[in-house]
């Protein structure tokens, strides 16, 4: 008996939707109570039996008084809409409309966006075309349209949207029984309204979206008609016919997962949830089949569904181990998910999960940005894309409105200018009008990688205004690129020193179709496009994914208290076996100079004779360099595989020993870049576009330092942004470097001392310990006589 | 005696400054009563005397009381200040300052700037540097800042100011006597300041501002010290002693004429103010020499002095013949001396010379310049010059003020955000105070060339965004390209089919101390470098200047009455002997397009055969072509000379009769060239960078369209703007052109018609009247048994 209250005090519990105090406080009575039952068997079962009946039935009205007077001020979860925007939220909305300018601003766009679509009518075309296409691109098009007028018809009374989206419905309803798997055979996962499930799920996330919005405007009829014609062989396809796309840890899975989700959340379907949340159970899978883009469909033994894709890719600081090009992409799906679930069934406390890691990964995902908002380039990564995407808006309303209100999340909220015409949005709305919001501002912060947070890291520094992004995580799944310990640098939001990004060009047809070209594997991939080491010319993990995807580097020391020296140092000893690489690159604010510079030593140590490049792909124009080139008639291709064979060799010099500079101007800023350099070293100017037969590829430039026949190796160098130039004014200010020279002091297996003179003969000595990081150890060395004593794993001094 | 009346009348005449309406009655009163006293003879001599002796002391009292009343209420030029800011002026700055939001901004910021330019004390370093070097920069900084400086003095009365001149002043009198000519010896004429008499007279032209300023500070010794050690030896070694520079017309000299001039002003020196207007005369000089640019010194019979360097190079249309770049150079000395001359000697009437060029000038500048205010580049230009350059906001300023107060001229000064400290620039600030300030529309604008209009023009044609600017001028002087009919392309402010421009980066030392480098004769000024005919793979008038500069193009049609089909059309006769190229384009509204598009038609007729090369400096990324090309493993070079050597060829196909489609990606738009070609055209994809061994040129694209072992010859291509796209959104749209075929439908030595079908199978004939220009003649042609009457040159139908 004592089984069955608890059962009915929990039932009732449950119906008390977010009176989780109250939950609680009946839970500790129960408990006490029992235990009072269990220990006090002096007295007798009647008494018992009484007193238990007093007591359900006092906690049954209790709870229903709460429940009554809740309902009056907190919106109830059962109806529809419920997931994204909820009854309350509309009522909320109405209240303020007209009164709240950026989400009236928003509504009013979408309106007359939508109006304009109603005018013109829809189409529905039979699936046919890649991304770009006419028929991918309508569908595309008409699963947003139909969200947006679902909404606006939740928020406007007016039964026009309500009729577009069950029109619209209805003809899909209709003709999707009838569509074969799309015709175009490229995908692992071949979806029906388009050439990949991928797409699918992203129509069946928005489309879920706008049923709920209208669910209330259809008959039981009508909805199920849709619901068996349409939503569920829709949700089925996805889901149990593509088990190889659905139980995978990877965006694509998250989408394919928050899709089945939501529609099940809108159907009230609780069988259909589990299968989001935890995947499609008792489905065979071959561990050795890839996808189209080359990654692992799924790991032995891993987890599947929804849980396990917040588990695994994302860091406990938030990072997403592909990169914030895709974080961005599948936040959305993540984050409407989470945010449907929680308005649905916030005894999921999917906020909650995993230390609030989703909240966590919009506060990654924003620092992961340049000073413009463009993300930074980390594994394949279109240029250009930034937290102005449609689906960061959605991220930043819903990290305001679930993640505490953070002010500064208001202050990118506004640059947007738009927000979510949902709960969340409202939230925000009110926000901005009460004048709430702080600037969001990024700090130098470390990422860890890993779902434990323990396989490496990026390291971002950040210096009054260059960015520096130092790259050693894990792999990044099948979008990562070979590239560990490589780096790039922004200034002021602009790139200086690049990360080539994919080979790609997202959903240009011209352009294979939209989707990733040859050369995002031959080039963008391949170590020798980034700015880090080749070891005889062969990309790191033998640019092999099942190998790179076994290893990451490891944090040495990230240290940023000190804003004018900032410190990041990480370790790779997998990428070449027998080859530990340690890199460590320090941003420095010194009063001699300009603006800050970053100070680069890139140890190598190896048990074998080896080549090791280091290129420098800086963009802009080459000013001048202190050393002689041989610029050659034609250029040559500089080698045969791992990315060489899309570079050209323009020039070559040879190193006498002395440091090279070089001289460039980008965006009417000048830069220099000096190294150290042994005695023959080669120094190659290379530019990029060899076997490139449709001129796929950027024809940009690269400096490559290259030490020949060495076991160990010291790279050093500097990157100086010390002037500016006006096309206007033809004023060149301060172009050229400030220093005079750079110098190993010192270098052992223990520590590494480096020097760099101003031309004003003041000098710097920069000294890290290579094998002890406890910030607490003391450490004292003797170079040329003079002693440097100091705490922690590295220090700058001036040298008198 | 009637001589000696009208003699004593003009003086006092001369004397009533700026009273032009009383000076017209007076001389309207005498010319009357002379005519009177020549026929009345019966009236005795004695009588005639009489009333001529009491008219002349009525005209004389009139004439006093007139200067008297206006002593008080306009500044008399007498007196120091008086060539750029005057006394009067000064008063009405003091009586307004605080309420001239745009004036008083300016002036903060002058102030601030030279508050700690005292602050941090000056130098007057030897001569030593080109361009770029310190004392080069320290010198030119140090006459800006004595501009600056005096006009403080003048406008806040604080002696501080005076001082920092008279200091400066004194320095330079001091060391100026013992310098000896520059050390640098590359120029024609050697400064002492500078590496070249330009820039020591653009330290005088500053200058004389400063002296004017500060002449009442200084006593009259400490004048006759200046005047003496410095300013006209200063004058004279820029003058007499280096006629090679001053007596030319050329930018050169107009600096060299004004420097003397202004200071003549000052000094009220008519002797040295007549050299400047009129040159150094009895100066033997060699016709063959030539400048360091490649320039004639001078012309056999030219004229000398300013007015000769108003007369030849700006066209009655205001066009100046160096082009934008240069001009925006010049205007600064033509105007910056018209003023100082029109305020202390109006009588000279110089906004008047040339029926107004002057002013007109200055609206022709502005209409050189894309909507984002940058110059197109004609001839040797630097990108990225704008009328945000200084020079530009004197111009702006003196051409509101003296040319008739043109409210257009307010919205560019307001985009300025600044203007001169000065009379004129107080007017722009009142006027914009005032809120008299229209938006200044550029239009489609044929700008004539030569001193007398009949040297070819400038045709722009601007529809929507798109700014096509067709060159078919002559040559240019020293600083001309051969590229007769070449044309660029621009849309919303961006280069799309670009001019090359210079190779040259100014004022950055690096590169060639920021001279002009060599490649800009080998490449830049060569016509293969532009997007126009090569014959034979020689540039036009066999690349010499000696030839080009004899020459010109001619107009031949420039029409743009009707927005939506506008026509220039211009040839060439004497660039290839033999050779005769007549080029039309055409920018074309149509609804069934995106955006306007442009029709080009060159046609070539020879009566030799030849290979004509016809180049596509397209920029961006390509996209797609229709046509397959052969790649090369490295490229080749293309050629030996002419340009031709810095061309890298990368990859070439044959065409096969059909149009030929390029589409390429800009700045998030999408593009199409469209070209109609002959079975064994060659198409040759180039690249700018081969036997450049110092990084001096840009790496950019071409597409070359080659027909080999022709006599005539007819490129038809289109130019479509179509598409956008959004690495935010990554969405792609409009992205293919909407053109299904070009074909020529008539080709004769009287008529060319071409077809322009779009994808939707609607059709548009372009027809043009190839030798009768004549806009009322009447035309009937029979194409294909259809008949197509027009009135006019051209016509554009519908072809149904």
């Amino acid at each position: 008996m004592n089984k069955i209250i608890f059962q009915e005090v929990l039932i009732c519990n449950k119906s008390v939707e977010k009176s989780k105090n109250i939950n609680v406080l009946l839970i500790v009575l129960l408990r006490s109570l029992t235990l009072f039952f269990h220990t006090t068997n002096k007295i007798s079962s009647y008494l018992k039996s009484a007193l238990l009946l007093v007591l359900v039935i006092s906690l049954t009205s209790f709870s229903c008084k709460e429940k009554e007077s809740k309902e009056n001020t907190v919106t109830s979860n059962s109806g529809h809409p419920s997931l994204i925007i909820t009854k309350q939220g509309v009522k909320d909305i109405r209240s303020n409309l007209g009164s709240i300018p950026i989400f009236d601003k928003t509504l009013a766009t979408t309106k007359k966006e939508i109006d304009s679509e109603i005018k013109n009518g829809f189409d529905v075309p039979t699936p046919k075309d890649y991304s770009g296409g006419y028929t991918h691109e309508t569908h595309k098009k008409n699963y947003v349209l139909m969200q947006k007028a679902g909404v606006l018809y939740q928020i406007l009374e007016d039964d026009t949207y309500a009729q577009f989206v069950k029109d619209m419905l209805f003809e899909y309803a209709k003709k999707y029984p009838t569509w074969p798997i799309h015709p175009k055979p490229r995908s692992y996962a071949r979806g029906k309204l388009f050439w990949q499930c991928l797409n699918d799920s992203n129509w069946l996330v928005y489309t879920s979206q706008a049923y709920d919005c209208i669910y209330d405007f259809l008959n039981e009829e009508e909805r199920n008609t849709l619901e068996t014609d349409l939503f569920r062989p829709f949700a089925d396809y996805i889901s149990k016919e593509n088990p190889q796309f659905f139980n995978r840890v990877h965006n694509h899975a998250t989408w394919g997962n928050s899709a089945v989700g939501m529609m099940a959340l809108v159907m009230d379907d609780d069988e259909l949830l589990d299968r989001a949340l935890n995947g499609v159970k008792d489905v065979n899978f071959n561990p050795n089949k890839k996808d189209n883009d080359g990654g692992y469909i799924r790991k032995d033994g891993q987890k599947i569904g929804f849980y396990a894709n917040v588990d695994e890719p994302f860091s406990p600081d938030g990072y997403f181990t592909e990169g914030p090009y895709y974080q961005r992409y599948a936040s959305y799906p993540f984050l409407i998910f989470a945010q449907a679930l929680q308005n649905k069934k916030p005894e999921h406390k999917v906020f909650e999960y995993k230390d609030g890691v989703l909240i966590k990964s919009i506060n990654a995902l924003l620092n992961l940005s340049d000073s413009g908002g463009d993300f930074f380039l980390l594994n394949d990564a279109q240029k250009g894309m930034s937290y102005f995407n449609a689906s960061l808006i959605s991220t930043v309303d819903i990290g305001y409105h679930f993640g505490g209100n953070d002010p500064g999340l208001l202050s990118i909220a506004k640059m947007q200018d738009e927000v979510t015409l949902d709960d969340a949005g409202l939230a925000v709305a009110l926000g901005i009008k009460e004048g709430k919001e702080k600037p969001f501002v990024k700090k130098s912060i470390e990422l860890s990688d890993g779902a434990n947070g323990d396989e490496g890291a990026v390291g971002i520094l950040r210096s009054y205004g260059l960015e520096l992004v130092f790259k050693y995580t894990a792999h990044g799944l099948s979008h990562g690129h070979f590239d560990k310990l490589s780096f790039a640098l922004f200034e002021d939001g602009e790139e200086v020193v690049q990360d080539y990004g994919m080979s790609r060009f997202v959903n240009i047809e011209q352009k294979g179709g939209g989707n990733y070209l040859k050369e995002n594997k031959t080039w963008a991939k391949q170590t020798i496009a980034h700015n880090t080491i080749t070891q005889n010319e062969t990309s790191q993990f033998k640019g092999k994914y099942d190998i790179g995807s076994k290893h990451h580097s490891n944090k040495y020391v990230f240290s940023v208290a000190n804003e004018n020296v900032q410190v990041a140092s990480a370790k790779e000893e997998n990428a070449y076996p027998g080859t530990k690489l340690h890199r460590t690159m320090v941003t420095i604010k010194d009063e001699d100079y300009e603006n800050p510079y970053v100070l680069d030593i890139m140890r190598v140590s190896s048990e074998n004779t080896n080549q090791y490049d280091l290129p420098f792909y800086f963009l802009g124009h080459v000013m001048q360099t202190n050393f002689a080139y041989n610029k050659l008639n034609v250029p040559e291709v500089l080698g045969k595989s791992d990315g060489y064979q899309h570079l050209f060799k323009e020039a070559s010099a040879s190193a006498n020993g002395e440091n090279i500079k070089l001289n460039w101007l980008l965006n009417n800023k000048f830069y220099t870049y000096s190294a150290i350099n042994s005695n023959n070293d080669e120094l190659i100017f290379g530019r990029i576009g060899a076997n490139d037969p449709e001129y796929n590829l950027r024809n940009e430039q690269t400096l490559i330092l290259r030490k020949k026949n060495a076991k160990d190796a010291l790279f050093v160098s500097v990157i100086e942004s010390h002037g500016t130039y006006s096309p206007v004014s033809e004023l060149a200010i301060n172009a050229y470097s400030n220093i005079k020279n750079i110098s190993v002091l010192y270098n052992s297996k223990e520590y590494t001392a480096v020097q760099i003179e101003t031309k004003n003969n003041k000098s710097k000595v920069f000294i890290i310990s290579n094998e002890n990081n406890d910030k607490d150890a003391a450490h004292k060395l003797t170079i040329n006589n003079k002693e440097y004593t100091w705490q922690g794993t590295y220090t700058l001094t001036e040298n008198e």
